[in-house]
């Protein structure tokens, strides 16, 4: 084995260390915890701006949104109503670690809340070897990326619990067809939760909304 | 220094001695050697078919198609025309390096070809610290992702000496705004050659043509 192999499967064992105490920390707390992953440019702040506004009433949520650089996504989920956010600037990293989570939630109190949501940095690589402790990740593409994302992604797929597809009012306007991406996601996970939303005009949101209450009041049924 | 930046900056000198073997390769040889970087799903591929298309007749090209998984892109490039096609499979890594484009290289005879297009893994971040031995990286972006993405991935558009902004059919469709994006990837790289194309319609793909044509004219008018 190369020391360069080692080193790396060291990094991730210790990761994975890190992240069963945030998962052990997050159960005690009776949250869940989600880790949105995606390319850059899916969507993912525009799902969690709308999230924030629909369902801030409902559900207590702290967001870490995570990037290489900027502050962007944070101050836009601030702006969205985001009571609880913390940004994570990676520096150069293209993923986000157990280790930044850990920091980022030591600044939270999680007994006043439901539901942490992380946004990753955008890349459809490296974010699906590190484990932040969440519940489940939630795959989040758009019908501008091509329809074979889940081929040329596997493990992103795989290690992913829910998979939503946004920007579906652009349907038709590229070759992307709905049914191949999906095809494809259940040839890689056939356990795959889908959603088809437009964050632009709604559609389908109210049923993530739905699903991510009921993950809440599951959670605390649990404990 | 941590083990790991120690290793990583170990990994990155290996990776520009590489580089630089190839560029003096490429140089002897008097190719232009383009590294396309971007975004999963921004359209290099689809990029790349047109560019087949068009050039194939007046520029000997050959291309080398990196991808995490899959051989998608290279059939689909050797379905658009392409002669010279080597799929590169990373199997995991979310980058292309030097030594693979080393081997890749050594099966092509570069003394019948003027133009090497590279397409790398989809991913903004990593691709960044990997000379592969170009002239230029080429970062492809598309009006369907933040018009943000220059200073949430600055490193890549620093790095880069030409970006391409793919999609303009669909500009007005989202909250994309084509001079943001303009003043943000000029704020990070003041020199950055810019072209606005759709693959879908073909606006603006001749004066990317023309450029290409242009480069490998004057790289052989120096050798």
């Amino acid at each position: 084995m190369s020391a360069r192999i080692e080193l790396k499967e060291k990094v991730l064992a210790e990761n994975d260390r890190l992240a069963d105490d945030l998962r052990q920390e997050f159960r005690a707390a009776g949250i869940v915890a989600l880790n949105l992953v995606s390319s850059p440019g899916s969507g993912k702040t525009s799902l969690l701006e709308r999230t924030l506004k629909a369902l801030n009433n409902r559900l207590r949520i702290a967001l870490v949104a995570g990037d290489v650089q900027t502050e962007n996504d944070a101050r836009r989920l601030q702006a969205a109503g985001g009571k609880i956010v913390r940004s994570v600037i990676t520096g150069g990293a293209c993923h986000l670690d157990a280790k930044m989570i850990t920091e980022a939630v030591s600044t939270i109190d999680l007994s006043v809340i439901d539901l942490l949501l992380i946004e990753n940095v955008g890349n459809l690589v490296c974010p699906s070897s590190y484990d932040l402790g969440e519940d489940m990740k939630v795959v989040v593409i758009s019908t501008t990326e091509g329809d074979d994302k889940p081929l040329k992604y596997p493990a992103m797929f795989r290690r992913s619990g829910a998979m939503v597809i946004n920007k579906t009012d652009l349907l038709g306007l590229s070759d992307f067809e709905l049914s191949k991406v999906i095809t494809n996601a259940r040839a890689i996970n056939s356990a795959l939760k889908m959603f088809q939303i437009s964050c632009r005009t709604g559609d389908g949101l109210p049923e993530w909304y739905d699903w991510l209450a009921a993950l809440v009041k599951n959670k605390k049924a649990e404990t």
